[in-house]
């Protein structure tokens, strides 16, 4: 048995520390908008590979009252990336290590900047999942953990990911973690860029329209580009297939319905954007390399128009205004 | 004095016809929406160059009651392009000519198709100007008119400015249509794209933000480097200086305020946006010669999905929906 803290309970968080504790260990949940929902009725988690309840779950809703565990699993909205040393720090001991399980590039790192590196670990999880009411989880497609460690270390990787697999969850072990986030970026940066660009769509409005389709592909392989050039300059002998991968991601996708891309949820439910990690950091590293990305950079643009948007620092014209 | 038929009264129409009108031109407008409060109350003029009225003004609900002319003004949304021989050709005697005077590329080309090329002609109106309650029209700034013949037969052209320039407006006889043609988009891609694509907003809330104005740029280069090719192409020796054309197009938005452009205007009244004429058909000339446009291509795909969204043909998601 380890002690997990759980920082940030979104569906991901509160699916995979679900996980870890339906299978025994001691996994404790920061939580805020589900706090009192879960420590009266638990955790339910709806999922396509079989339902199940918690009844008895460690809901806290300050970091100081879980205090120092084996692991933290940081799955923060990358919007507040920014609080995560604060929210993270009281629990960490000497041994601590941290998942962050969050999306976009740059994550580790910041969290590396005052835990040291040596101790990160960076999980991409390839699932379709969104909250419910509060304490229930919808896992509707996939579930897929990659993992890897800020320093590719292949024993630590291998220790992580033997957790997660045996509390049930299927995994990867990164061998390579920069090459396993630019592989979800693959995803992420076309479908939540565009879901949001276009206003508001779901996942297979965006395959179905040929325009449409077509910016998503061109984003994809400027992501591919972009990644390997950044692959490159690390000195990793690895590379994203750029053949393989834009097939992959299309019959992937074509395979979710319609799915709802977390970005396009945040956006109808105006809550604020992870325009930064999933957009903004890999075009400045695209830019940083002299890789051309217009794809990326006018999704880039427009996303975090949205998002200035919905902040009200960019004013959009209405009928009373116009 | 010349009889004139407007067809499509929208702020351009009513504004240029308004001004024939004034002159002592023979006037005769065909109306949808302000029919009925022009033919009670005249046209109410509001310009940035001196207000005026006119009291008596002929406006009619059918091309058929209007009859040949000697010069058509056909000023409808190209939204409704298809329209335009039904509504043009009864306006049409045997020596008649027709001025396309509408936004983006291959207007005077549909045109041609069914009135043979001869006597087309096409308008670039460089204004800010919208209409206000019916029967009136804000002249915000700006004014000019680029006028030239699809033939670019220039004693023709030079007879039409004539025509327009005695009646006060401020015109430039084009040499090169299809290089003014270019020359008007490169503004109307990048701005009025944006202005969709963005969610709706003005163009200083375009300039002001960095991403959106490098977009905004960008879309601009690869215009001029479509149309260059297409002028080379067509074994045009002008061609649209990058420097020049960017320095100028930007110190003009600077100037303009917070405009909004007649595409967003659309968008937020929820009406059809001119996608195809503006945006589509650079793109689709900009492939056939092989230029690569991936800003432009990207804004025609999200102002195309904006477009479909207001028509119902793309669902956005709702908070009912998520």
């Amino acid at each position: 048995m380890v002690s997990v803290a759980v920082i940030g309970s979104g569906a991901v968080g509160c699916y995979y520390g679900a996980l870890l504790a339906r299978a025994g260990h001691d996994v404790r949940f920061l939580m805020r908008r589900d706090l009192a929902a879960v420590r009266a009725n638990g955790l339910d988690i709806r999922s396509h590979l079989g339902d199940f309840q918690l009844r008895e779950v460690q809901a806290f809703a300050a970091s100081e009252e879980i205090g120092p565990v084996d692991w933290v699993i940081c799955s923060l909205k990358t919007t507040v990336l920014d609080d995560a040393e604060r929210l993270v720090k009281p629990c960490l001991g000497r041994s601590s290590r941290i998942l962050a399980l969050m999306n976009g590039l740059g994550v580790e790192e910041r969290l590396a900047a005052w835990a040291g590196p040596e101790r990160v670990f960076g999980g991409m999880a390839f699932v379709c999942i969104n909250r419910g009411a509060p304490g229930v989880v919808h896992h509707l497609k996939y579930g897929r953990l990659s993992l890897g460690h800020l320093g590719d270390d292949a024993a630590q990787t291998a220790e992580l990911a033997t957790l997660f697999a045996e509390a049930g969850a299927e995994v990867t072990a990164a061998p390579d973690l920069r090459h396993a986030r630019w592989e979800k970026l693959c995803w992420n940066i076309p479908f939540n860029g565009l879901s949001v660009a276009a206003g508001g769509i779901g996942t297979q409005a965006i395959i179905n329209d040929a325009a449409l389709r077509t910016t998503a592909e061109r984003a994809m392989r400027e992501v591919i580009a972009a990644g390997n050039a950044d692959l490159a300059a690390r000195d990793s002998a690895s590379r994203i297939s750029e053949a393989e991968m834009v097939g992959r991601m299309f019959a992937l996708t074509e395979s979710m319905g319609d799915y709802r891309t977390s970005m396009a949820i945040d956006y109808v439910q105006g809550q604020p954007l992870e325009v930064e990690t999933i957009l903004g950091q890999p075009v400045r590293r695209a830019l940083e390399l002299g890789v051309a990305t217009p794809t990326m950079d006018a999704l880039y643009a427009l996303v975090r128009a949205a998002d200035l948007r919905l902040r009200g620092v960019i004013a959009a014209l209405t009928l009373e205004t116009l």
